[in-house]
């Protein structure tokens, strides 16, 4: 269990004691360098080791464990390198003096390294309230390393050589096959490009449909990183903005009508959650057909909505080939996959494979063969529809149990679906500052202002409740962003 | 074994029969799907079953084998996307007419949809003197599949999030330790980028470093992907000769003094395995730290030296932190991994970083963690010492068997290192049409032609010799290539 439940913070086993002992290490289980590794990182975690407190020199904990030099010194560079420890020379190693305490499951992965508000807008942490994670507890991890090790164990020589740098050819052809069924999405697999994530996604798609000073429509607010990359590669981004039918595509036409393209996220906007409603779907899919424009449709967690079934992507309705499709395994398996597809319209396949051909790394032959065949057997239907029955609940559970104990402090959005809650602030109060103050304490949190050009007045926190286990904890966590208010 | 040797041909086992009748499936193995995918696309190779034989309905053998529908279409559309077979309507599902019967290994991976002749510079199949690939039969599949199944299982929450983009803090470190010791580099972690290959490693350089309409010293003959992703990025190549000590640096100096960057192999030069002789590697960084100009180190097989130790990098001279270093798993581990390095000067690591953060999708954790394990238990320093000996052996049994064969046609260059033979072709005869016979007779080889800009007369093959199993193997294989002659 990760999901975030108060009572669990109480029974956490004790490996390292205050003075850097260590207890001893499992033969069977990881490598030692990685159990002493995952101690410290607990111990700190857990407070037993604090900010400024000496750990046991390398060669003492060497010779105390019995082990290579080596294996102490890969997991205390590995410590170093994620800022938990830092070496003083003469004055020996200690737990890194600007480490806060973590409150519960706070591990933090590279946070040390930021200042505390910086969002990099990769779920990268597990802080409580973590933007872009699934629920992590309910990840199937038996099911996934018996197929993962039965793949690895069944490595052939052609599993060996380059991947097809477009995609394992069968997960293609699986990915093709649940657009059909799940998003309404009639396409080949050889539509199908396999990418590494939603950035080199729309690198791919820069690369090879738009040039540097075209203009393209981003919806404001809206994700960030799209802009940031259009930025790298030159390209100029106009700011639509959103309503409660999703992006106003008239505000678009006015604004900059001889776009390339416009970047759309229909199922839930991202990140105010509202659905592209189907009058503004068509006349965005007729202004791509008359301006010879391209329509962008990131449909990160179309499948996660609760109030009726998805909606169908905007895909579906792309009579005249003008929508690049966007999806990805990071929300409804895990980030750490590295695994997204883009569904490219028949008329470019074969410019996106020249482009593809020329740029792409492609991506790991085995964690593509474990995700087909997780789709293969099974799994991935199955889960995906746990996870939407789980969310579901969760989410009722997280806004009841915030709402009873910040109710008077903010409104929660009303939305449809997504993985996040929109808490908007009253009064003048100043999300930023706010995010900054709860990322001191090690909750995590997202402020609407960053996620917009220019301002509006709105001031918003943006939380995830897929790791909120309980309405208790909601309001556990409530309490302590209460304390910040 | 995969290594070709030609006794080995006769004893296949035999599971599909002629009507395509399919032995029993082993339920413990790989997935039915793709025991069904082996079958047949071994059948394929063995001549079993021939270009035009009617196979049986995916209804049929779903029939026959109890098995559930799904598991028939998806071993039957894996199979057609690599193009095996072809469904004909109602004449039923055929073997592909087009696929010619394959010597011995010759499995295509997706030759069947390319011209006989095309190279993509991509290891992705593997024909006898395939290009680019280690030794497939002696790579340590049982460690390696002991490692994995142990990374999997031991997945932890803090293992599902994103990973970083630079790389695994812990793989970062493990390559800082290898470079020092067995390429003379100095670098701490924070300097190195994990990429997904050579080509993300230099698009990630030119996004940082370099900008349209800059040029750029490319070796000429060089390897060709280099000219082509530089020339998407609209970055000017200024082809630089080559001779007996590598680049002529001159010759750059005189072309194109203002370059802003030069690409070298100084190892084994790429495709000439030359090395590039100290009084050219001091004038290179001269003549980058008077022009502020950068040197792209590529050290693809700089492990794979066999008349004396491994040169250490040109990195190792770099005393004005004006070289970046390229490294790859690729070649001494598995093309299959997608996974490569860059060593950044210290003054350049943030910009790196700005860039990798904005663009990068990263490299899935679950790679990451096994190469790490694989290098940190010794497995790795042990695996390329002993395919130094081997590729010396194989080496020597390759020109032995090819020139007892062939030596009235060709002269095979000395060469001190690297994983390929440049067999020079006498008289006029044309490389490129050679290379296309080969391949239409499933045997592999570049054109030395297809590596250069311009032509200076220089006709030969490029063969790889690392899957060649004993002299008579290549003797074999010679006879084959006399009767193309």
């Amino acid at each position: 269990m990760i999901a975030y439940n108060p009572s669990e913070e109480l029974d956490r086993p004790m490996t390292i004691s205050k003075a850097g002992k260590i207890s001893p290490l499992d033969p069977a289980a990881e490598p030692f360098y990685r159990q002493i590794y995952d101690r410290f990182r607990g111990a700190i975690a857990n407070g037993l080791l604090k900010p400024g407190d000496r750990i046991p020199s390398a060669r003492a904990l060497t010779k105390e464990l019995g082990l290579a030099r080596g294996t102490i010194d890969t997991a205390y560079s590995l410590l170093a390198a994620e800022g938990y420890i830092e070496a003083r020379g003469q004055a020996g190693t200690i737990v890194a003096p600007g480490l806060k305490p973590r409150t519960a499951i706070a591990i933090p992965i590279r946070q040390a390294s930021r200042s505390a508000a910086a969002t990099s807008f990769r779920p990268d942490s597990i802080l409580p309230f973590q933007m872009g994670l699934p629920a992590l507890d309910e990840f199937p991890r038996k099911i996934w390393a018996r197929l993962g090790a039965r793949c690895i164990r069944a490595i052939q020589p052609s599993d060996m050589v380059h991947p097809s740098v477009f995609g394992l050819p069968a997960l293609r052809s699986q990915i093709a096959a649940y657009l059909g069924v799940s998003r309404g999405i009639n396409c080949s697999p050889s539509q199908i490009f396999v990418t590494s994530g939603y950035r080199h996604t729309i690198e791919l798609i820069a690369h090879s449909l738009l040039k540097a000073g075209d203009r393209v429509w981003l919806e404001n607010p809206g994700y960030p990183p799209t802009r940031e990359i259009l930025r790298h590669m030159k390209i100029e981004a106009v700011a639509v903005p959103v309503d409660h039918e999703g992006m106003a595509v008239s505000n678009g036409f006015r604004l900059a009508p001889r776009a390339r393209a416009a970047v759309v996220t229909p199922a839930h906007q991202s990140p105010l959650s509202v659905s592209l409603s189907l009058p503004r779907r068509l006349a965005l899919l007729d202004w791509a057909k008359r301006s010879d424009a391209w329509i962008i449709e990131d449909d990160y967690d179309g499948e996660y909505r609760y109030v009726s079934r998805p909606l169908p992507a905007l895909k579906s309705l792309d009579r005249d080939g003008r929508v690049l499709y966007s999806g990805t395994f990071s929300k409804v398996l895990l980030p750490s996959l590295r695994l997204a597809y883009l569904v490219v319209p028949e008329s470019e396949v074969e410019r996106f494979e020249q482009i593809t051909e020329a740029l792409a790394g492609g991506s790991p032959r085995l964690t593509q063969a474990i995700v087909t065949a997780f789709i293969t057997e099974g799994h991935f239907a199955r889960h995906i529809q746990r996870m939407r029955k789980l969310y579901a609940e969760r989410r009722v559970a997280a806004v009841a149990g915030l709402e009873s104990v910040l109710g008077k402090h903010l409104r929660i959005d009303p939305q449809p679906g997504g993985m996040h809650l929109i808490l908007r602030l009253q009064g003048r109060r100043s999300d930023r500052r706010l995010v900054a103050r709860m990322r001191e304490e090690g909750l995590y949190a997202e402020a609407l202002t960053d996620w917009m050009v220019g301002s509006d007045g709105a001031s918003a926190l943006l939380l995830s409740f897929t790791n909120i286990g309980s309405q208790r904890a909601a309001e556990h966590l409530g309490n302590q962003l209460l304390r910040l208010m």
